[in-house]
Parts: structure tokens; C-alpha cells; sequence
């Protein structure tokens, strides 16, 4: 089988292409073939090595990916060959709290997708929605149960809440999509005036182009009468988060998907603004097996299909991260094998 | 005006139809014309003399109502004449938690909505949302936050999971919308054939006919996969808690609305059903005046549309009763005022 | 070693005290040497082949027990030998919520710890507090973790509000320990008068004799000012339900640890009295291995003793089991081994 | 009778002393002799016109303070003369969460405490815990309240978690308090060598001197094993909150009592530290009167006897004003009127 392996991290030169025999599961592994994978930005950040949790030496990079069941190992109870399955972003977390013991991350301490065949234990496995290809199926594992936990898992949220998101990424639409769902109005946050009408047609109820506005909390204001939004979701960080204060309510939360920069900036949280709201502020690190498998079911049952950018063959998988880097994207870029 | 004011309890003959002044409103109060008022229960049971708090003496009854502001004290701010307008179930009970110095009911111990003009303190009414008739509007002060609460209120619910609503009377229909508007899935339970295309026009993912099904938790837990449901609202009680108890999943949640039957039943837990499931039990009491609102903005947000089985004159108020009483209803009845 | 294996549930003469080599462990488990158990009403239904989980045939009974780690597999990491350590009555549930693949039980299903040496994955075992003698560390797992679920794990209760137990069983003992840990104030119901200056020595603020006084829950009103209590540990079940629903308060809770008697008799909720408040009820199952870790904590962080009735030798097993069925006990029966 | 009103926010001097009629109640209304008071930071910045919400021209300040009822109006119902009673922070917030319409606030836009007689509505006022000198009950108001709503109102703590309180101030002190009787574990951080002894008598297990180790972060994880804390009760702000997030445990909890400083700096949240932790931080602004009753309720059920840094004649307020801004307080300041 072709498979990646990161030799050295700093750029996309130490991401080698090898030939490798295809893996044999052990006793309570599956083995599947992976018909797509896709990249989010910590995967991006595992090849520049500016990850917070370093990589193994020659791991298999990326988190998200979806095939086929095609070995099981002979303990294994919950997968059969044939079934369609996924992993869990923290292989050893399956509920409540994460705890140090369980730091393992897929595409980094531990190999990962971006292989014709990848290896998992089963208890890191889930079942994917029937509904999806396997390039959708291949967005969930770290967009979409990051957005699910910022979302649906806070539980904060009742229908006629409104919820802010921002940008266009993987994370952005999943929150926007799966709002939507739980009865929330969403306003999305753009920069750029050509997205605008693909997130109207995502389900958005306003989009606000935040380049033409700097000042945009006030336009948000305006669109909840003046009382702000219920939650945020902050897949932004540094630059937005003083707007994305002065745009939640008096009880609004914000939840943090990104708390530095690429410039090395931190978050500040403008006093002027914090001193008049209860706001709170939360982080999300995607997410345990049990928030997966609670999304699979959500997004089987409404038949939600994640948002794809862009896909492109296993043999440029450099050219993906290439053209994930440069930022401009609406929804996933997805990898596609065989 | 015309006013109905409840002068023995025990049966419709003590309900009597009086000429009265229009009231004036004191100063932090508003009055209202009423256009429309629905009748729950509590309403039937308080003309019978059952309801558990006793009536105030020539009482105004009937809790849910919408009119037209037509006059507002001097030191009135949240209303101006020309809004519309309906009431809190107790007008006391803002937000948080009901304590005992709260317990007062509209249409109880305080002049409800059986008039043509009413009269409520500022604090205790809220606008209701743009969209509704009048006949629509009356419906939501009673049996549609007592479903918000059994449903949206507890805010256990994520998109995906399961609702089990029982029959077909206001707080069910409700519950049912109000479920699926927040992502879940809804099986809902009727004894009545001919309420099953309704029912499934109105959003119900399953149907069960539970007059023909007496193990119908059976069916539950199949059309579940074996794990039962996320959430009964459980409208009827006595007669049907054990195969509610039955149908509920390991962690299942049951919102009692009915702990009693009209023949004095007890709520039996069937313990060799109990003793496999944590589920837990929990009562609602309609809700406060902040779940009236949130409820409110979640129904103009989405524009759901209460559903009325039938309408009946002002001056045909005790048919209205009567016609309630038999039960056989899909939705509210309403009485409306011209 | 010395070992007790269930033949054939039904009594306690299908319990055989057998002979059989130390237990190797294999790479991710630990051998402890076990000091002593603690006998749970669950054990004495395994015995009787009652308990609504079948015992696996030849099972070594018994959840609770603690021991000295005398070998560890080749990759254990949460252990080395010379640690105290206990066992997680669900062995495979770490935190979150219980689901149907980790029902596994230690002394049911999976071997437990009435043996002089025990086999334990290291994921399913936990440090005891230092300061706890081997029949102190031996009560943990199944009676403590439940009443640190039923107590603290709600995280329903604050300090100044009041908890009510019953009787002077292990679970109530340790109810009432925790309970005052947190800074509640407590209510004792007991049955027995002998015990009432024990309770009272332990910390319960006021304590009932309830044989005397059937209708105890207007005891609990008048102690509480009329208002009921917040939090109700039902160790008891059908007999008391009805009077600890009549003490609950407006919003006061239940915790129901059993919900079926000898008898056969179901909990039957009274509906003239429950229609007069909004409490909840709920179940708890002990708890997962993140719930015995926290409770071992905060026993650490207290210096929280365990209540022992009476030890018996290991020998005696049979005697113990005889001891503890017939009901009468303050605190926990614990088998000492060597 | 003798009462300040604040005729020109800027300094001191624009508290003017003057001679009144002693108040007579509305109906609703209770008036107190009032016997002490005690200031809060936000009364300090009320009169130098720092505070987010502009006081009422005239106002009487100071939101704490208790007395003796001398006169109830005639349909007061809460209160009879002879009552000990103080006042809630924010007089019409009862209960469930503050809305823009409840802003309203003691010693700001409504008449306060700083007064040998002070009126309030007799929903806005709460009996105060017996064995509480006047000097005592006259600190739970606002910094009472607002260490129970960080300590105990968010319900997230359970006995044996930990958490660290910041400095010798009245919330911080509380906070200690608080914690203490919920069965935590306190680690209290203070810049004065002379109070290390102080609040170890108060009950923290741990004291750290910041001023001597400015990374007093890294001795906090050492006090907890390396895991951190599970709240921080962050009375401080700008210049602390970088080590308070270096302290906070992976899901550990900042609750934010300032959020700017008197130089005008923002918080920041240093990336590099927050990209390591799920901590989440919000707000408390005091609490409602549910808040203000149930703290009661625990400082009666224990005892708690707030600490009193010192206690200044009325005649001598605005010294005692000074002696408060000067900062170097272990507990509250208090007026004593006669």
C-alpha cells in the first residue's frame, strides 16, 4: 500500500510517500481501506512542528478519514468487514472528561489516515452515517465533533437562541449546520463577498461581511435588537475575539477553538467591553468517542452533508495541505484514495 | 363586558355570566381585550373542584388568553396600547425557581381570561409573536410552556436524540413541535387511528397506535434500536407510566405533567422494569414568566403554528368545557371572544 | 491461595472455598493481595441468584476489596508493586455514561475479590487513601462510589441545604458522611433507637426513629421550617417511598438505590401528595472509575473514616454473608484476610 | 436622621453629609435602622464616577448594609418590626438570571445603605443569619453574594477539589470560607508575609507570598500535584490572570470578578499557557436574592462569622472610604452608625 509518513516536521519536504505492506489487525484492531481523508489546521500545524503535542518520529499524518472495514482482529465485536467506519480524534478517550492518560491524538503521537489502509483499535472506531460519500464521511472526526461540541454538546443552547459563526472553514459550517438544526438562528461572519450567498444557502439567517465592517459586534447587535447572540463560536482567535465580545449577550459564551496566533499574538479581552457582560468563555479540544458517535447520529438522522471545498488525488496530498494553507476555503479539503 | 366568574365549583351550572364595568387598570397594570382564550385541565379541574390549589371565590377563570393592550397604568414600560399581548400562568414567578410566595395562578386564585376585558400587571403579561391569530395566540400561556419545559426547558436534548409524546391534547402537539424543532426524532403515541396522519403531518417521525399495542414500549424500543427513548413527555400518567417507564433508555428522562387519574391512581413504577434503566423522573409545573418568552422567540423565530381542534363562542363557554372534557381532541379548543 | 467461587447461585452453600495457584498477570494488569472485602447487598442477591445481572458460572463474588499490588504486567503504568490498591465495580466504565458494552461487573460477571489474591486490569483499579486501614479501603468501590453518586456526583446540593438518609446501611453511612463534607445539613431516619446516638456521633443533625413515628415525613417538615428536604437518599424502596416523597421539598430530589423489594413490591408514588410538589427522582448504579477516584479524593482530602459493623475472618465468608442478610448493621461487614 | 448623599461623583468631597426626615414606608416597603455598613470596590468607584453604571444624582450610597426594622408598610408580608434584614445587591433580581429591566442597583441608581435609616421594598430585602453582629450582617450584600456565586453558585465543585483565592480582600475571604464548608481544598495567595498567618486561621490549607515568587503559578501546580486547580476566584484581574491560568487545571474554571484595572489594562490570555488547558472563565456580577438567601442560609447552618478588617464611626465615613482605596485590608471595612 502508499501511505505518508512524516520524516521531519518543518515543512511539506519531510512528508515522504512510501510503499509498505498492508497492516494485519491484531486481536482488537480493524483494518481499514481509506477512501478519503481530509486536513484541519492542526494537521497543518503537525507538518510546519508548530503543534502544541509533538508528532512521533515518522508518524502517519491526519486525523480524518473514512473506509472500508476490510480485517478484523478475532476479539473484535463492534465492526464487521464491510462496514464503513471512521476514527476517534483521541483514540483512548470515549466519555466525560479528558484526562493526561489519554492524550494520544490520531496524525500525531499515534499513526493516523493518510494511508491506503489504516489501523485502528476498534474501540476507537465508529460506524459513519449511511447517507454520506466517503469524501463527507472523511470531514467528521476533528471538524465536525469539534463544531458538535461547541454546539450541541455545551447543551447551553434552546431553540430561538442566535449563534455567531465565523468564517468559512470545516469547523464554521458544521456550527452553522448543526445550529440550524437544534432550532437556533445563525449569523455568519465573513470576509469574503462571494461566501455570502453560499452561507445563505447553508441555512444562515444574516451573513455579515466583516472585512467591509470592522466594527461588526455592532452590526450584530443591531441584528438581535440589541441584545447580542448566545454563543460564538471562535474559530478565529486573536484578531476577532474583541468583537466577538462586544457581539454576545449579557449571559453569551464564547467558545475558543483558537487561542494564539500564527503570529504569536494572545487573546485580550477589552475591559471597556467585558466590564458590561457576563460572558463566558470555554475551550473545545474536539472532542470524546461518545460526542462522535452522538454527531454520526444527529447528521444521519437530518441527513446534513458536511460542506466540501475542494478534493484532490492521494498522490497530491502535499498540494491539498498546499491549498489548505492558503486559507481561502469553504468547507473541507478532502483527500481522495482509490 | 361579559365576563364569566366561577361562583360554586362542582360543575358548569356554577359558572356564571355577568355584566361587569371594564376594568381600569392601576398603575403598573394593563387591560386587555380579550379575543381568545383556551382551556386546559386545570381549567376543567378547577371548575370541578379538583384542582389541588382552591379557587378564589367568583373567580374569572381560565389561565390562557391574547388580546389587545387597550389601556396601560401611568407607570406602565413594557406595553403601549395597540400590543398584543398575553399572560403568565403565575404572574409572580419571573424566572429561577417557584417559591411558595409565588403560587399564585391565573385563573385560580387571581381573575384569569374568561372576559371580554382583562386586567394584568406589566410584570406578568409578555407580547406574544407577530405571526399567531388570535385563536393561536390564546393557546401558549398553559399547555405550550408546559411542553417548552418538558422539553426545551430541561435542556437534556441534543439534535438526533429520541422524544416520545403521549396522545394528542395540547401539551403533546406542542411537545411534539417543540422537539422537532430542536433536531430530535419523535415517536408519538395515540390511541386514536384516525389521529395518525395528523400526527404524521405534523412532523412525528413514527406513529404508534397504543390502543391496539398494549406492550407498545415493545415497539418503542424497536423503532429505537433495543436502547428506548432520550425523553417521554409523559401526558397521561397512572395508565400508562409503566410502559413509559419501559420505553425509556438507560439514562431516559420522564416528565411527569400527571401524577394522579381521575379515578385517584397512583403512579406505579414497575420495579423488575426499573431495576434495568437509570432513568430518571421529573415534574413540570408549567414554567415562569422567562420561560414564556424564551418560548415565545422560539415560536416567531420559527413560525410554528399551534394547533387548534376546534373554536367555540364566548357565549358558548360551558360547551367549550364540555366539549374539552370529553377528550377526544387534536389540540387546543378555544373560545373566542369577538 | 484461598478462593471462593459461586458453584450454584441459590444460597450460600453453592459458595466453595477452594485452592488454586497465584494469578499471573498479563501485560496491562496488576495482582494485588487481597486484605479484605466488604460484603454489598448486590453480593448477598448474587449469592441468592437474584441480582437482575447473571453471575458468570464459577465467578469469584464480591466487588469490593483491597489489596497490596504484589506483581504488574509488563505494561502497566498506573501501578508498581507495593501500591494499595481497590477495584471499580464496573471494571470497563471510566467516566461519562454507562452503556450496554461496559456492563461487565466485578463479582458478577468478572471475577471479584473474595479470594486472597485478585487479577485486576490496571485501567479498572484505583489508589485507596493512605490514610484508611485494609477494612477501611475495602468498603469503597460499591457502597461508597454510590453514595458519592447519589451525594456529590449530582452536584445538585450546596452548603446550608439539608439531606435526609435512611437507615444505617453502608450506602446510608456513607450518604451521611458526605453529605456533612459538603457542608449539608442532614436528617438520619433510622429504625432502631440503639443507633440513634451513633448517627448522631457521625454528624447527622437531627435523626428520626422512624419505627416509631409512620408518619415521619411530617417530622422531616417541621425540622426543615415546612420546606421538605433537597436531596433524599432512598436506600430503602418501596416501604418508604411514600413517606420520603412527602419529605421532599418543592424542588427536592431523589435518589433511588432501590426500586424493588423482597417482596416483590414496586415503588408506588402517591399521587395526592406528589401532585403537590415538583421533586425528581432519579437512580444511580455506583458509579464509573472517575466517580471512585474524585470520592477517594475528597476521602483522602477529609480524612473521612468508613464505618465498619463487624469483621469476620476469611474463613467465615460464609458467616459474614449470614451476618450482613440479616439486616441489623451500622456501617459495613468486612471479611479480613490474612 | 443623618444620611450622605453623593452630590458630585469625582472624590470624597463630593459626599455630602446631611439632615433628614427619617423615611416612612409605601405599602410595600420596610424601613431599617440601619446599625452598619460596610463598602465595596464598586462604592469606591461610584464616588470617584469610575463605576460602568452612572449613580443617581443625590444617591445615598453603598449597597451593604443591615438594620432593624422599624416600620412596615401595610401590606408588607416578608417582614415585622424588630426583623434584622439587609438589602439585596440588585433589588428587583429575585431569582434565575439578571435582565437589562433589573438593573437596578443599591447605592447607585437607587437609595443605599449609607444611612442612620434606609427604605427598601420588602422583596428587596432578606433576614439576616442570628448569630451575626450588626458589623457582620452588614458585609453580605455584595461581596458575600458575589464569593457565593463564584464559590458555590456555579454548583461545579465537589469536596476535595481545590481552589486557589486571590489576596486578603472581603470577596476573596468569603471565597475561603465558602470553599472551606464545601468540603475543598483552598489555596489562598496573598502579597503580604503579615496575613500568611491570618488566613491560615481561616482555614486555607496552603498560603503563597506572589510577591516573593512572581511564577506562583508553578508553586501552585506543585501544591496539586501538578494537575492545577479546579477554580480560581480571580479578584484581581489584568496583572494576575496570566498565573491564574497557569494555575487552572485542564478543566479548570476562572471566575472573574474585575476585568480591567485601575490603569486601564485589558486581561490577556497568554496563547501559549491557554493552548495547554480546557479552562473556562466567566463572570459574576453579585447574584439575585436567591443567591443572597441561600448564602444566608449556609453562614447561619455554619456559623460563618465574616471577617472585619475594621469598623469606622458614621460620623468618620469618608476616612473609612480612604482607609478602604489605601488597599491593604484582610477582610471587610465597616461603618458602624449608632
Amino acid at each position: 500500500m502508499h501511505v505518508y509518513r512524516l520524516k521531519s516536521p518543518g515543512n511539506l519536504g519531510g512528508l515522504a510517500l512510501l510503499e509498505e505492506d498492508v497492516p494485519v489487525p491484531k486481536p482488537t484492531e480493524i483494518v481499514l481501506r481509506v477512501h478519503a481523508m481530509s486536513i484541519n489546521r492542526r494537521d497543518a500545524m503537525i507538518i510546519g512542528g508548530t503543534y502544541p503535542l509533538p508528532a512521533r518520529n515518522d508518524v502517519i499524518p491526519i486525523s480524518d478519514g473514512a473506509g472500508e472495514v476490510i480485517a478484523v482482529g478475532n476479539s473484535v465485536t463492534r465492526f464487521k468487514t464491510g462496514d464503513r467506519a471512521t476514527g476517534s480524534y483521541w483514540p483512548r478517550w470515549r466519555d466525560g472528561l479528558l484526562t493526561p492518560d489519554l492524550i494520544d491524538q490520531l496524525g500525531c503521537t499515534m499513526d493516523g489516515m493518510l494511508a491506503e489502509y489504516a489501523v485502528l483499535d476498534e474501540q476507537s472506531a465508529v460506524h459513519v452515517p449511511e447517507h454520506l460519500t466517503w469524501e463527507e464521511a472523511a470531514t467528521l472526526t476533528c471538524a465536525g465533533v469539534t463544531a458538535w461540541s461547541a454546539v450541541a454538546g455545551s447543551r447551553r443552547m434552546h431553540p430561538g437562541q442566535t449563534v455567531l459563526t465565523l468564517g468559512t472553514g470545516g469547523v464554521a459550517l458544521f456550527a452553522l449546520q448543526f445550529a440550524k438544526m437544534m432550532g437556533c438562528r445563525v449569523i455568519a461572519a465573513t470576509s469574503r463577498e462571494a461566501k455570502i450567498a453560499k452561507l445563505r444557502d447553508l441555512g444562515a439567517d444574516h451573513v455579515i461581511d466583516y472585512a467591509r465592517t470592522p466594527q461588526w459586534a455592532d452590526t450584530v447587535r443591531d441584528l438581535t435588537g440589541g441584545k447580542g447572540v448566545d454563543l460564538v463560536v471562535e474559530t478565529i482567535g486573536p484578531k476577532t475575539i474583541g468583537q466577538s465580545l462586544a457581539a454576545a449577550g449579557l449571559y453569551g459564551h464564547i467558545v475558543l477553538l483558537s487561542v494564539i496566533d500564527s503570529d504569536g499574538n494572545d487573546l485580550v479581552l477589552p475591559g471597556q467591553v467585558y466590564s458590561r457582560t457576563m460572558a463566558s468563555l470555554s475551550r473545545v479540544f474536539v472532542g470524546s468517542r461518545a460526542g462522535l458517535e452522538a454527531m454520526c447520529a444527529a447528521i444521519g438522522s437530518h441527513r446534513i452533508r458536511p460542506v466540501i471545498d475542494r478534493v484532490f488525488p492521494f498522490t497530491e496530498a502535499r498540494e491539498a495541505y498546499r491549498y489548505f494553507m492558503r486559507g481561502d476555503v469553504f468547507g473541507k479539503v478532502v483527500i481522495r484514495a482509490a
